[in-house]
């Protein structure tokens, strides 16, 4: 068998996770028990939302020194002693950062080849089809609570998220203004439908951006960023104006939050805010992927990958999420 | 005629209204026409939450420099040219601080002395039958949405919204913990039945206070004042929780807000943070007034007013609000 390799978690990140918080190690790859398989891994995911783990104080149990760095992934089993996976067959699952893994029988998913089209590939799975797409299907439907008409605010909207996000708004036909740095994420907001767009990087104050791109204040604030972006979509909220807290990569790396000044608008502009935990929604999950794997196939709902090969560049492009140097779902290609 | 008075407005305050931000005037009360009457104002209420007005930044429209200072109150009709109203008939309504005010007969409500009993005063229809009490009652049933066996947590507890909201707490089956300023206000809450009760001048800090009070975490928080109150609740809550925005008091005299820094929270813990306009509830008054009332008549809803005498005390009494030096709903008889 070949040399597989996994980063684990070498120390606990403090701020912006450096390189020498993860390890690179050989798999130490037991033989496969009953309700196993060995998958090699093709791709991996970097998500900001995992930095929380890294320090121990998230929703999911916080990492500890020597546990293999999680993600989501899509790999090929290689050997299986379950009678749900066969030799050959390509699944999605929390395989990590790793380039080979086994894996309980339980928790992995065929990715059926008849689901794969020209538009559809493995790696959606994990994309516009897993956790990302996911989060904004639940967040803007069941959270947001989108009328035709509304305006919807997106932060971080280059992003697999806020991307998806925005074109599901569109298809309900709302007025749909994203946020995001620099001109080519703009100008790629643009390509997706996107009625407007706010370049954090240069349209400055945010607050009044945000205003003049809202004109009628913004019913619906999906939130991927946090702090000071918040706050300056607060203060623009329509009354009865919703706020999705999806993702807060702005406090992430911050040992002390900022969070938000803002309060008092609750009260006056009668607003909700509420956090969204995408797995609360799993015996769903099933039917908006299909719905939204329609959408892709129609040509209706596109999604942009930024595939980095070589495992040995997940720390680096993982620290780089946080400056917001991707565009798309970044993944590394083992 | 007496001679009446009035407070108005002399200049907008920054930060804590100080008493030269108001100004004592004879009423230039002028004959009434069609469709007015003339009350003379018995008892005004003096409201926390109606500070921003004073700035002219709130929901409701800002006061301008020689504007009536507005708030609740009780009064006796004088004369009339309303076929609504007779000389003699006891109304409420948004009188201002005022010992006397021509009204047109619309936004007055007459107070039927067969409501009036042993338990239930005039009074009581601008506190706990008022704004304050219809904020707790549709805050709590519409968005707290209890559950028998909840714990809910109350900030401001003995102030007229907060003990109105904790007594019916209990008479939902709820565990029911009141933060409040010091062992008297304390004993009160126990008085009304409380479950518990944590002094914030005394149990420091108050995050770890909360958290021994409220050891199965915070389903509902039940929020009166806001910022560091509100953070140390936000780390206290349980998954799922509701944090209604009732009241920001620690924030009304900021010149800049001190927000909450704990918004990571919503996602960790699938908050919802909702604010409460409780005119938005209009339609619904009436029974919810119906069924309070059925509660005092019983002895099953308590509610302590601290009446100050004199009109020309209002300045003072309002800033004392400010330093919780109040137990339950301050008036001024006039």
């Amino acid at each position: 068998m070949p040399e597989f390799r996994k980063w684990i978690l070498a120390r606990h990140p403090v701020g912006l996770p450096e390189r020498d918080c993860f390890a690179l190690e050989p798999c130490a790859l037991s033989d496969i028990r009953e309700g196993e398989v060995l998958i090699k891994v093709d791709y991996f995911s970097l998500d900001p939302g995992m930095r929380g783990r890294l320090s121990g104080d998230s929703y999911a149990a916080g990492l500890k020194i020597g546990d293999t760095i999680e993600s989501a992934g899509v790999g090929t089993v290689l050997e299986s002693k379950s009678d749900k996976f066969a030799p050959g067959d390509v699944v999605s699952g929390a395989l990590g950062w790793s380039e080979a893994t086994v894996h309980r029988d339980r928790g992995l998913k065929i990715i059926e080849p008849s689901l794969l089209s020209k538009h559809v590939s493995a790696t959606a799975f994990i994309g516009v089809l897993g956790v990302p797409g996911l989060t904004a299907w639940f967040g803007l439907n069941d959270l947001g609570r989108p009328s035709e008409g509304d305006t919807l605010l997106i932060s971080s909207a280059a992003g697999p998220v806020g991307a998806t996000c925005g074109q599901l708004g569109k298809h309900m036909g709302l007025k749909v203004v994203g946020i995001a740095g620099g001109p080519e994420k703009c100008a790629y907001l643009q390509t997706l439908g996107f009625d407007d767009t706010i370049d954090y990087k240069a349209d400055m104050p945010l607050e009044t951006a945000i205003a003049a791109a809202c004109a009628e204040g913004v019913n619906i604030f999906f939130d991927n960023v946090g702090a000071e972006t918040l706050d300056a979509a607060l203060v623009n909220m329509a009354a009865g104006g919703r706020i999705v807290v999806s993702g807060q990569v702005a406090e992430y790396n911050r040992q002390n939050p900022v969070g938000i000044r803002e309060v008092t608008r609750f009260i006056t502009h009668r607003l909700r805010m509420e956090g969204l935990v995408v797995y609360d929604y799993a015996p769903k999950f099933t039917d908006a992927i299909g719905q939204m794997a329609e959408l892709i196939n129609a040509g209706k709902l596109a999604y942009t990958e930024d595939i980095i090969a070589g495992i040995e560049n997940a720390p680096d492009a993982y620290a780089g999420l946080f400056g917001g140097e991707n565009l798309g779902r970044r993944l590394i290609k083992t």
